[in-house]
């Protein structure tokens, strides 16, 4: 586990619950020296245990090349903090920079599978191996993957929960609307029912 | 076009928006007199022309039986104000109770595909054909679909942009932290890069 304040391993049966409320994330990848990030709206769990999880990365990108070469890829989960970054590595491609570089990102190895992940701004990161899919992945983009590893800042997850509060805006999940508009998760409503 | 207040056709080219942030839906789907809806928390745009969308939907559940037999269902997207509604239909089976009828939930006939849309309280929804796919179905019960009509509440989404602001938070979308704690989206930050 690598040294980031207050982060702490989630357990792989809490896993999905990190993106079952669809936020944006930022997907990592590496393969030897090349590395790279981008921004993805579009991913949801679809199994608690094992946790899986599918995310929609175009064919044409680099991460997708990165993460044929290496089976493997990091969800990072970007606070209110990062929509700038968010939406900036969202929009440039990592072929001809690496991105990390030119905007400054901080990273620590991810103790399964040495991805980088977040030095800072993020609530959460989940490690996870491809699972190959040859037809989905050509037909709709949509990579399968397995969850090895998970952990959060404790300030904003903990055993297993979600705790949004007041003091934590900043570490709170965004949801990409389009066109660079971002709802930001914050106000928390538990149904009586529960 | 049913003649729900405020609701107006959303361009299919726009459809993918409505679901882009991630929201919990409701699944509603009919076949001949039988018809069902339920909770999902685990959907996503997976491509924007044609619309296309991937939802996970237990292989157990009768809206899987009733979607294979007729090959269509509509996503539904619950405003704040349907939070209870939502948490109760998505704790109970509609195979041995017509859920519209014990819960009280008013529909209106889709224009397209004749599915059973809610009348009030929600925001948007979306009429979808399944594009047929035994493996993902199977092994990941991710069901692809093609989005072939869609519709919104012209007070929170407008030539293809949602408008959170202070006055509908009653039609905001809800996100499923787990447990019955649900996010509402309602504080919008836009990227001064945007």
């Amino acid at each position: 586990m690598p040294n980031i304040p207050h982060f702490l391993p989630v357990a792989l049966e809490h896993a999905s619950r990190l993106i079952n409320h669809g936020p944006t994330v930022l997907i990592t990848s590496a393969d030897g020296t090349r590395r790279n990030i981008m921004a993805a709206a579009w991913s949801m769990p679809v199994e608690f245990t094992p946790p899986r999880v599918a995310v929609v990365i175009d064919k044409r990108t680099f991460t997708r090349e990165l993460i044929a070469a290496s089976g493997t890829f990091a969800i990072c989960l970007p606070g209110s903090a990062l929509i700038e970054l968010t939406y900036a590595v969202g929009n440039r491609s990592g072929r001809t920079m690496d991105k990390f570089e030119h905007f400054g990102i901080g990273t620590h190895d991810s103790p399964a599978l040495q991805l980088p992940v977040l030095a800072s701004g993020c609530s959460a990161w989940l490690e996870c191996r491809l699972i190959p899919e040859k037809h989905t992945e050509d037909a709709y983009d949509t990579c399968f993957a397995e969850v090895v590893g998970a952990a959060a800042d404790a300030r904003i997850f903990r055993n297993g929960h979600w705790l949004f509060d007041g003091g934590n805006a900043d570490l709170q999940t965004i949801h990409h609307l389009g066109g660079g508009n971002f709802v930001c998760a914050g106000n928390v409503v538990r149904a009586t029912g529960a």
